[in-house]
This record gives structure tokens, sequence and C-alpha cells, in this order.
């Protein structure tokens, strides 16, 4: 029931997962409107769970999921708790998306704070930011722990052993930044468990030496959504250049601009992971359409065929 | 002496200043090598202050300027103090650019701390981030004084009044974001000598709603980076797609995307200017060539026009 074209998109992701990606999906939210827009996209099968209440786009995470025990997230979680499923997909509410994981699964052992990781539009190879946006407040003990679930989860969908992971910072030599990346820097390089490379910059978001860019939640969503904003600014650049050419002169180059578009589309990305759950809890954009929930149920599974939460916890507790 | 095509690209700047501009410049480094590079650039009757020390790029800023008095940026500061110039402008160390000016002409009355505004790359009109990079650590009386600072600036080279001011944050509601952001809202809001518009997001850097979007200065620093970043990469992408095509489809297209280039290169944006201090200093990117060195003399000889040091002392003082 969550995100901008819900339902609509939503179950036409759903439909589009079950049949490009032989995944099975299960419907949760009101009844009688899922049944509906079933049937209006000629879709049958799915099982559904009745989640009659609903936590909208701006209520407060945490409050919601508690005061909403049967909105489809809740339900939801509570599902995949029961063992009746794997994964939870929302385009909702993300604080309640994160709450009711949390409140429903619990914690990994030793992790202190779960940690959102999103996968950046790669020129080559993937990159991960985390913690892009799930504690606005973080201490560098964080820090170290979003780095070992940031390499655990790179490790799963590149399959690359040696994680490169950097500190996103103001500058590149130990001592620079602010009270927390001064004190994470030690504590990064102490650990054995990952290869820290340093601070990496604003710019680094596309520098191929480095897989993990690790961050507190506040600089990490700002830094997301810089790059969406600065994609759709360009974006509006090139259009209003090309707006203004001849169309017939335009044709030849379409095929080349629309790659381009779809490199930059955040719906082949397929959203965010949150890490430190146990459990696998996708969070898709919040104007998901179809495809891109169908790209956040294909992350949702791959996280739970690679064991992402039972890895991470290996790495975290018995090292 | 600055950046990394110096004095080339510098000495070339501030030639095409003088011609395109009128603009009178006074270079301040080593004069055998200044001479020997107006000599090869058949340009003369240049004021040259010979400066024989040099702050190197790594170099810790404030600790630099004290031990290099006679480095390029302290006689270039002691220069303009003594009123002989008007501004100083450099693409070296921002660090040292920024204790330069300080140490030699102190804050003006009442600011805490100086900050950095840019100008981002505007689709309609321009926009001022405050600060970015000046300090990594900020208080919110902090950013009440750089949302002042950056309002009287925008001002001067928009000639708007009622500029509108945003702090940058995680979310749109009061009460979202981290201790700094959540303490700064009610600051700013009862602020009467600037028009707040509330917390603007990352994605708010293309939104024509606001004008000056207050910062930290980690954040500020991440922020611009991040669209160096992507601006670059996105550009890698287009150049790649368009790589794979035969030249002569591209013939018609290459004088709109020529266009977009300029839009987003940062030599005509000019550089950024240290906000809080008594008298002009323009920080040019360390890449800067020629003609963005040129236009951070323009940006230069505009904040002196418009008295940027005395209408931000007026704010801060006399209210």
């Amino acid at each position: 029931m969550g995100g901008d074209f819900a339902p609509t998109e939503t179950v036409a992701g759903a439909v589009m997962a079950r049949e490009e990606l032989g995944i099975e999906v299960v419907l949760v939210g009101d009844e009688t409107v899922i049944k509906r827009e079933l049937a209006s996209q000629k879709a049958s099968g799915f099982e559904i769970i009745d989640a009659p209440e609903v936590i909208a786009m701006g209520e407060e995470g945490a409050w919601a999921a508690k005061a909403h025990p049967r909105s489809s997230l809740m339900m939801g979680a509570e599902y995949v708790r029961e063992g009746n499923g794997q994964a939870l997909v929302s385009a909702g509410n993300t604080g309640a998306a994160m709450a009711a994981s949390f409140l429903s699964w619990g914690r990994i052992r030793r992790i202190k704070r779960p940690a959102i990781a999103v996968v950046l539009p790669p020129l080559d190879t993937p990159k991960i930011l985390i913690d892009a946006g799930a504690n606005a407040e973080s201490r560098p003990e964080h820090l170290k722990q979003f780095a070992l679930m940031g390499a655990a989860y790179y490790r799963i969908i590149t399959g690359k052993k040696d994680v490169r992971v950097g500190l996103l910072n103001i500058g590149s030599e130990e001592g620079k930044g602010n009270e927390l990346t001064r004190e994470s820097y030690p504590l990064l390089r102490s650990e054995r468990k990952i290869n820290f490379v340093g601070n990496v910059e604003g710019r680094d978001i596309t520098n191929p030496d480095v897989d993990v860019i690790v961050t507190d939640g506040f600089t990490g969503n700002i830094v997301l959504k810089t790059i969406e904003g600065t994609a759709s600014f360009i974006t509006g650049l090139i259009l209003r250049a090309l707006g203004e050419m001849d169309k017939e002169k335009l044709v030849p180059v379409l095929p080349a601009l629309v790659k381009v578009k779809d490199q930059l589309d955040y719906e082949e990305a397929g959203g965010a992971l949150l890490l430190g759950v146990r459990g696998v809890c996708v969070i898709a954009h919040g104007g998901s359409k179809a495809r891109a929930i169908k790209s956040a149920i294909r992350v949702a599974a791959e996280a739970v065929r690679g064991d992402l939460p039972g890895k991470i916890e290996k790495l975290l507790v018995k090292g």
C-alpha cells in the first residue's frame, strides 16, 4: 500500500517479479483494493494478507509502526517473522519500514544500529553507500559496524573478497574532518576484518578504487538526494538544449541518450537494504513504478539467497 | 602560485581578466617565475609582488599561513590589508587562503566563524550553498550567521530583496535531522532579517523555491564534491554512449551538448567566496584553468563593488 503509485504500480511490479524472475510474491494490504487491482491487471494466483491499517508517508516511523499493528508493514514483517516469507519489500514510509522490521525481527546480535545500504548507479562496478539515512546521529563504533555490514553485502552482490572500504570525509589525510570522522578513522584502520582504504571525498562516489563508502545517516541521506538532484538537474539541461533543436537531427542520437537515461534510472537500482536486522527488508523509492518494485524484489531475493543477515551475524559475532 | 596549473593558467587568467573585464590585477608570487611566464605569454604591464615562500596543497592551512609570512597568500592578504588592493584571489590551499585572510584582515565584528559560499550551477536562477567547507564543526548560532551572510551575498549578486533561506536537512518537517539541524531550525525561524523557508533536502539543490541553502561546512563540502562527482559521472556515461555511435550522426547534436557542458562547467562559476572576514577573498577551484581564474577575479570584483564585507557587517551589527 506504500509509495506514490500504490497499489497499481506495486501490484504490477509484483506481477513482473513473478513472471520475469520466478519469485513468489505475497501481497500485504487492503484485500478489497488488492483484489480489484489484480482483476484489472488480469493477474491471479497471488496470496493476499489483509492489512486494514495504513501508515501515511508523513508519520513518524517508530511511532506509526507501534500504533498500527495491522498496517501492511507490520503485518508483512510479522508474516516474515513467522517463517512464512523470507523478505519484506516496501515503497512506503522509510522510518516505518525500519521500525516494523526492527520491532518484529529484532537486531542481529551485537549490532548497535541498523543502517541503510544503497547501491549507487555504477559506471563499471557497483559501489555501496552506508548509512543512507537510518540514523540521523551516529558514533564511531556505529560507523565501524556499518563498514562491516556494507562489506558483507558488497561481497554477496559482487562475489568480491577483498572489499575496499572508505570513510566519507572532507579531505583525504587522517586527521581531517569533524569529530565523528576523526574518531572513526583509527577505529576503521584497526579493524582487521575490512580493507580500509582511508578517507574518501564527495567526488569519490564514482572512484573505482573504493567499493563501500561509510558515513553517518545524516550525511548519507543528503549525499543520496544530492546525487538524485544533480542527475535530474543535468537531465533537465540536456532536455532543454535538445528541445531547442530540429527534431530530425535528434533521431540518430536518441538510442544513446536513452541508454544513459536507463543507467541513471533508480528504477533499475532496486532500492535500499536495511542491514543489521534479523531479516531482509528492502526499502524501495517512494516514487517507484512497476519496474522499480520488480528490481526491489530482485534485490530482496538476492539478499535472501546470499543469507545476508546470517553472513553479517557471522562477521560481527564469530569474526 | 597556487593550484594545479600555476603559474601558466593563473597568469593567463589574470591577462584575460584585465583584457576582457578591465580589472587591474596584481600578481603575487615568485617574481622570476612570473616574469618568465608573462614574457612567454607576451603580456606586460602587471605589477608584481615578489613572494618567495610557497604553501603546498597538502599543508595544514592555519599552520602554513603562520609559518610562511612571505608566501604569495600571506603577502597578497597583507597587500590588501594595507589598502593597495581590494581583493585576494587564489586557486591554492583553501585552508591557507582562509587563514591568510583571517590573520591579516580579521573577522567582521560579531561574526563567530567565517564561511565559504559557493554559487551552484543554475538552471534558471543561481543558488548559494553556505558553508561549503570552512568549518568542519558548526553550532546553531554559526548556521544563523551563515544564513545572514549568504542572504547578503545573494542580494548583491542578484539584486533580489526577499532572499529565501533553507536549512539543509534529511526531511522537510521541523524536528527532523541531527542535533545541529534540530536546534538550528527555531533559531533560523525566529531571525526576522531573513525569509526562512524551512528545511530543504539534498535534491533541493535545484529547487527554484529556495535561494540560499545553509549547512555546516562538513556537509556542505561533501554536497559540493558530490555534485562535482555526479556531474563527471553522467558526463562519462554520455561520452561513452556517444563514443559507440557513428561520428557523423553525432555532428548535428554537438552544439547542444557543448552548451550543456558549458553550463555545468565550474570554470564559469568562478570560485567560492570566504564570507565573514574584513575583506574579499575568492577561493578558486584547485583545477582552475585561465577561464576559471578570470571568473574568480570577476566574482571578487563584484563583491568589492557591492561592498559585501560592509553589507554583512551592517546586517549583523546594525540590523
